[in-house]
């Protein structure tokens, strides 16, 4: 099939220190080429694809130095879908990551897929479902051509609670991750490893209290932009020689963190939609123990391959039943339920059937 | 004509309580109505016309109480492009008075006009003169399809020398007013008036400085919306018997004291692209002076309408030469050059040969 995959501009696919849609992009992206198909990616110049690239900008916002672009981030992206949709008739699919392709839906006539990387509660602030008259009928009927696909069944649910109102055709694929990328690991050290934006959503604080209260390691890892306050209050103080802040690491350094793991803490006080760092993790073979909270009951099976709790005490005790944990079962969970080939079959499958369906 | 008017869904049109592009929309659509062209203005439903209505929102944003419309003003204003656009073809001509018609244009197979309300310096950070490679050749190509309309030409000019990558087609028509409208008044009392913003690109503190100066009564009027620092510091210590701030007034309310005051003074810091209330102004006979900023020396006629000066102590001269200005001159010079009709005959005209060049 002829498909086009479209990103915002905001980073490269796939980026350099940063966890994110953009891999799965990425991932997404090289396996259907892999599989034979035709794809097109709409990215950043500083992307590196086997599929064919067309590139807005020559640089992606987030690494663009000089700000030229990044000043106009909203319009960089409407422009790409701007020049995706111009071209629609060249494709038999389109399957975007980035939410201003609506707006052209007037005029596509071809399917458009588009996955859905963030909860509910951040989408469209100017949707609601008591919006009545030209409003409900112009702009939901255009909302109502996407076809959607939510990345876990909490976040499905979510959408369908709260935006019924242009939820109209949706399927459930998970994340994949490339599993030969993760190294599998079966002697681990004793440190504890926390992955993520440091901040008050990913819960990086009680990881450190968790760390405390067992006397352990802890390693945490990712970017504290815009979290100043949190990590001068929250974090900085306890750093130590056991609790250490590592920032933004590469993928390299990341598959290593993972893979030398006791265990992985996910203590997230939001409703992630999915968390992809749950998935690497276990992948690697590092139980991960998270908060009940999103997709992290639907990510991690409880008792097998890391724990869910409801608490910074209850984590603590899951700690300590790790060993209970055989790390091979993490990773067959993963290459069985989380892998990019099975990700890449329901997209595929998707695909399909909606073209066979136009036809 | 079949001629569709866009405008963003900021405010109603006309506006209830605030001069600007609106009115201008509004006059411009009555005037091709009374001509018998079939006009369609997208606008929000609290507007009043006698086109064709069409309203995507119940309420103009400005006035949306619930803040339901308010936080996603951008999307409200891509949406409203996105419905004019998706019925393009029931048009012969589309006028917009919005920015995000651009998005549209790979679409659109009828003449776009697009009238230029503000300075080129607000326009689209995201587009710079030394883009290159695709983004040079896609989106400037989408720009210079639109057929824009400048209201002055110190505007123009601006826009030739910064933004020459997408202006291409351009026309100059002066915005216009409907005279009738204005009343003349021959019988002036002893007040200035400032009319706009009170802020610092307007000047209200001068104007204030130069009342003080000359130890006469002036009127300020219009909204000090977040410009409270401003506001606190420059205008509201200074007010007393003489110096009045009357806040935002009513058309009606403004007309009368247009009419009755002595002289208008626009002692502006910016380069304001046209400048409606030193119009109506000298419509009802008071003349105007101005900084020689933007479109100012365009407006006003030096010597014969009012005066152009350079700083506050030329101002304060220029009010005590004020009796050498005829009234009836100001109102003759608004008659021959800023109507309405003299306005539409310069859009008819473009719309005309736009459409016969299509066919």
């Amino acid at each position: 099939m002829k498909i086009a995959q479209i990103v915002s501009l905001n980073e490269s696919v796939p980026p350099d220190h940063k966890n994110g849609l953009e891999f799965v992009v990425s991932w997404v992206t090289e396996e259907l080429v892999k599989r034979g198909h035709d794809v097109t990616l709409f990215a950043p110049s500083d992307s590196k694809t086997s599929a064919k690239l067309i590139s807005l900008l020559p640089v992606s916002l987030s690494s663009d130095q000089n700000k030229l672009y990044k000043l106009g981030q909203p319009q960089a992206d409407m422009w790409n879908s701007t020049l995706v949709a111009s071209q629609a008739n060249k494709f038999d699919v389109i399957h975007s990551h980035s939410r201003s392709i609506v707006y052209h839906m007037p005029y596509i006539k071809i399917p458009v897929v588009q996955t859905l990387h963030h909860p509910a509660s951040s989408h469209h602030p100017f949707l609601h479902d008591d919006h009545t008259g030209l409003f409900l009928k112009f702009i939901t009927e255009q909302y109502r051509k996407i076809n959607y696909v939510s990345v876990s069944k909490s976040q499905l649910d979510e959408y369908i609670d709260t935006r019924s109102s242009y939820f109209k055709r949706y399927t459930n694929i998970y994340n994949g991750i490339p599993i030969n990328d993760f190294e599998f690991g079966n002697d681990p050290e004793n440190y504890l490893l926390f992955i993520g934006y440091i901040n008050e959503n990913k819960g990086a604080d009680i990881a450190v209290e968790v760390a405390k209260q067992l006397n352990m390691k802890l390693y945490l890892v990712g970017s504290n932009l815009d979290q100043e306050e949190f990590f001068e209050s929250k974090i900085k103080p306890f750093l130590n020689d056991k609790i250490k802040y590592l920032g933004p690491v590469d993928f390299k350094e990341k598959v290593k963190l993972y893979k030398n793991a006791y265990a992985t803490l996910a203590p997230i006080r939001w409703q992630e939609p999915f968390g992809l760092t749950l998935v690497e993790s276990q992948a690697c073979g590092t139980p991960v123990i998270a908060f009940n909270k999103g997709a992290a009951p639907e990510i991690i099976q409880h008792g097998k391959t890391g724990f869910i709790v409801n608490n910074k005490d209850e984590m603590v005790k899951a700690v300590k039943k790790i060993p209970s944990i055989a790390r091979m079962n993490c990773r067959e969970w993963v290459l069985r339920n989380f892998s990019v080939e099975t990700m890449v079959d329901g997209y595929e499958k998707l695909y399909r059937s909606l073209v066979e369906k136009e036809k």
